[in-house]
């Protein structure tokens, strides 16, 4: 996205519009995501394995040195509810730290945990008003936030640089989004339990990605009825190679 | 709307005017409105099916795999008044909360609930500010504001992105606006209850609409004496359909 | 008014002063006032008929679907104070807003009601605040104020966008204010009553008009020692009819 | 006034000195205060008719339907001091209330009246602050301060833009100034009582006036030893006729 | 002191340098001290006439109607000291007010009177911090602080625009200081009494001034053990011409 | 890094982005990082030599007369945990004191030491805000935080400009740091003890630097199980002459 | 140092960083400290005359009426520590204000002196913070801070404007510092007692002047285990003399 100078007039204050009502940093806050790895998000529910959410992300270690574990783009942000991210990872951090603040307070306040839904809005509440107020930038960030509600039901919401919600059944957020939704609308099936879910979310990575997905620098978890739970190294590295989704299969692919 | 050299140098900053008097932020603002889907509110009374409002609201779905209710532009404020918006969706969630946080202080303040006017003119006059002081943007949204108050009496208000309240029978607001505001105006009658003003709500956004109306990533409302009250996704889908309003009667547009 | 460029050099902040000593923005803001309809205020005395002030607002309709009672441009400030505007609404209503918060509190403090020359020079002291400080821009909307005060004496008050009050017994503000004055100079009588103070406001309105007045959109008020009271719409069409200015009359205007 | 590309480097910030260590805002708002019409301030003293400083304000009536009254330059700040303005009215009011209050404290705090100096003293600390700080403009206004001490003598003061203070025996601000101060040069004695001072300052309006004076717009007021009193406009329609100054007996001047 | 385009590009801003170490805002609020009218210290002991600093300082009247009187740049800041500046009145007065309220809370805090210097350095501390933090412009004028300290030394300060301290023996600040302080060079001796200091500041002043001095607008006070001391005009007056410096044995000067 | 001008128009303000999603200042502030001298940090564990920490961090003396050990980039954050930085000095005191403020925060709260990951995101958190909010620029500098958790785990985490905190077995920052790296990824083994993890550092310093290694403003510590230690400058200059690091073997090189 | 055009991009925020990581405001700001005269620091210790450290500080007199004393240079800003400057008068004088609160806070808060490096360093982080908040410039000032700990060790150490503390054997700041600190390197012996660390200041301080020095304007002091003492103006001048420094014995210098 490279600016002409029409657009450069408008385009470098958070707090004003351009003549056609477009927020600019907010495009380029949007920007910022898609230089990311890429991050997927899946629902699940209905099968005979209940219902939750798996969250894969993609990352890229910067040495054979970086410790894989610490490429943290997955959080717990409450027993029920994990937080997935894409894009500037210290935006997305701080993100983090906002919804888990307003967990607690919601459990502090009304005594039983903050449904996924209202725990979102208070972060794109937050994230709106980075695009309003001066002074500041966006945030160059999107999350996932996924889990189970106290009633049982499976919720995957996404929050975008401008501080919409909007909810899924299964969404990529980051590099290569567009592609790796689309094999999602093209693959999805809702009841497939958390393995299916994973299976689906490594697919679609796989898809995008060329010669094969490194388990070294991914991570993954689910949110089911048993709460928040990374996905082990070896875990994740077995379910790709089981799949055959490690590039070893894949010879043609240069 | 494209900017010239002259209005470039005044439509920057929200706390300027220009010579002629303008206020370009504030214009700009209007036009993020007119880039989002059309919301379409229709006041009703006098017929014998009582009095009340209706609200139906477009909306775009980004994917097949996104949950088509979370497209959330029609909100309930209070028990007796719903809100529903267009334009930067974001922005038109900071003023929902606004709208939602005034009844609550009138109800806790006066001890009766607060009357659709002076609710919509609390919005409006924080919308103001925005305009004015400098350091944010305005809002890039418009609401509408409808509902029955205590006297049975209904009220339809629309909230600019200037802060000007204006009060209606029957209006759009977002994208396509004049287009469907023709057609209300040739067809509005008031005493239809609210089975003729969703009817006549929904044919005002076909007549604007290509192909006919898909009822995914649309909702609708009502506010009755009895309160507020969300269509279901089948509901609406059924009047579309029982209108011949789904493209389907249409093979001749393409 | 349009902006050469020494001109541009000074116009764009509000706390800076043109080599000349002009303030641009306080300008600028008056072509506001003169973008919206007029309004009109004529104070009375002397007569048979007691003592007061009359104002008449002109005002447009966006649609035919528009109420017509919601262009307020004629607000109650206190039992005995009628305040109207012209100029851009949204602002007119916050100057509306003050003026009430200060009625209100004159008479908690000293147990009787404001008169309207100090409720007047409140609302100027702060308008004049947003043309001095830097980070806001002045208010784009002139009010008249008008009443009857303890004594019985009648004042009709305006306030322009610098913060400057000026007492009239008649005057025009808004669209076409210069023509409508003209009008009122030639005219005006102090010793005519309501009615006759009436029938000068909507003359001077038609005289300025083309092709008539409609009444939809306009609106009235007296204020006299029995305080302030809006006409009713029919009222208002009456007096328009009755004096044949509804255009009816006047078929040689095109 | 007319700046120049080197005066425009440095003539738009309240808070930069140009090279030559001037500040233009300032200058330019003395500018402002040339501007409006010319005020007159004299001191009498040392005569048979007690000491005491009159004022004379010109003024402009906008329509013949302005009430002349409201245009107020010559303001009560305390029982024994007025003050008088020329320049931006909505600044000099602001100037005034500041005068006023500051009265009320010196008087609760010391339990006596404040001197006419460390009045306008206290008013010149304020408008110095507006030429320092950022963020706001000057004041577009000049003040006389006058009125006599507890001690009985009278003092008349200057309170300019930039914040300094002078006293002065008889002085003109506002429009003509140079003018009428040539004419008070040459003309003034001290010992002249309060009606020699009122004619000192008629003369010199009328002689840069064109066409003689017309007492509707001007006001007056003496302070002397009774304290604050503002002439009538009969009173001072009568000065000017009985003097000669209202241009009828002047037929020769075009 | 003119400024070419390197310059502009660093000459605005109080808080930036230049590439070459300067603060050009300092420098050309030193040419505002420039701009005004010279002031003269000078400190004498050591001979039979006892310590002390004596302050004179020229002044323009601005017509023969303003009171001389009230040019004040001679200030008492507390018993035992003397405040006399140069530059932007306002700004001076501003820094006597400093000077003043920190003697009284010296005076306070330790029971006993400020010394000179530790007051001086209030006054400078307070300066600089107008150099360096954004949002105000620095100081345009230069005080002496002068007076006895309570072991009977006399000490006599400069404080500049930059808010350095200097102490001298004798200086010149204002309009013509680099001759003026030539003079005193060429001519200064500490125990001279203060008959003697006054004389040599007059000299000083006469030798810089065309035509003689006038002593209409001048003023004068010494500090010594009997404290603040302000000459009468008719001293000051007596004074110069007993010296001969009032221009009328000079006819030669033209 | 050199700004073209497309690059120049969103380089100036932390707050904002370019049209691709980069915040230039902070990639400014990385190359701060660089021109420091590199610092290494080499965990290790799983040895007979037990687990932790090693810093080694490269300096510039200025001159001979420099005190070597003034070079202080190696700090004690807690008795477990050690910092070393890279870049801009000062700024990297400023974090270095945040990290040590948190610390004991977290000791006083929780009665017993920070972990070493969460004292690392306390700092990365605190480094975040000044990428976002405006008014202040990124730290350019970069900090190693390491030592061993009470569980017994040695960490070693770095933090950049951005805020964003990595794991690392072994890792440089600073001048150089790319090739460093490389031989770091090259020869790295964890299970050496100290002894091996500082030769390791050594080695990897010696070869990016010209001329060999001279210990004279390096210095080195090591956290383990024991705490945090300092090495001498002798033990320093031993090791580096033992591994014979100083040069003094290798006459080829020029 | 002259800007050029790529520079000035970057130069007159202190909150940005050019694109080679360089904060060009504080690069100015060193600028100022060159521009001073120079200020010597020489720590002894080690031989039979005990240790400490020795300032000495060139200083220019602006007229031959300046009270030499006056420009003070060398500050106590403990019982134990001296504080030298360098560069923009006024700015180092803030700082050492810092050090001397910073001094008496160390003292009330743990019952003994601050040692020397905990208080530079308490400056230096209020420096940084300078450099990296907006709204202010960095400090043009660079400061010896110098005396003897409580265990009798002697430290001298320098703040420059960017914050960052260095600790010397011996060194010199403002002026012609290279040069100086040239000498200083090439001369320096620790043990040398105060006399010898003030011959060495002196001799490095005249090998850089032209004609010798001047002892008005300079100054001296030495720390000591008996605190900090000031020479008297009469030492320094015996000392320079005795060591044919005053260049009376250097007649071809020309």
């Amino acid at each position: 996205m490279q600016g002409n100078s029409q657009q450069q007039a408008y385009d470098r204050g958070t707090n004003i519009f351009s003549p056609d009502g477009r927020l600019y940093q907010v495009e380029y806050a949007r920007e910022a995501v898609k230089r990311g790895s890429p991050t997927v998000g899946v629902r699940y529910q209905g099968g005979d394995d209940g219902s939750g959410v798996v969250f894969v992300a993609g990352g890229r270690l910067r040495s054979s040195l970086q410790v894989a574990e610490s490429i943290e783009k997955i959080h717990k942000a409450d027993d029920h509810v994990g937080v997935a991210s894409a894009g500037h990872v210290a935006d997305a951090r701080q993100l983090v730290d906002v919804a888990r603040r307003q967990a607690q307070v919601e459990q502090l306040r009304y005594g039983e945990p903050a449904d996924i839904e209202s725990l979102t809005k208070e972060v794109t509440g937050y994230i709106q008003e980075y695009t309003q107020a001066g002074g500041a930038r966006p945030f160059g960030a999107a999350l996932l936030v996924g889990g189970v509600d106290a009633d049982g039901t499976p919720h995957l919401f996404e929050t975008d640089p401008s501080g919409t919600p909007y909810e899924w059944e299964a969404v990529a957020i980051g590099g290569n989004a567009e592609r790796i939704q689309g094999y999602l609308e093209a693959e999805y099936e809702p009841n497939v339990g958390s393995d299916g879910a994973l299976e689906l979310a490594l697919r679609a990575l796989e898809d995008a990605a060329e010669g094969g997905l490194e388990s070294e620098g991914m991570s993954a978890a689910v949110v089911d009825d048993d709460g928040f739970r990374e996905f082990t190294a070896d875990e994740l590295a077995d379910a790709i190679a089981g799949h055959g989704l490690d590039g070893t299969d894949d010879p043609a692919e240069d």
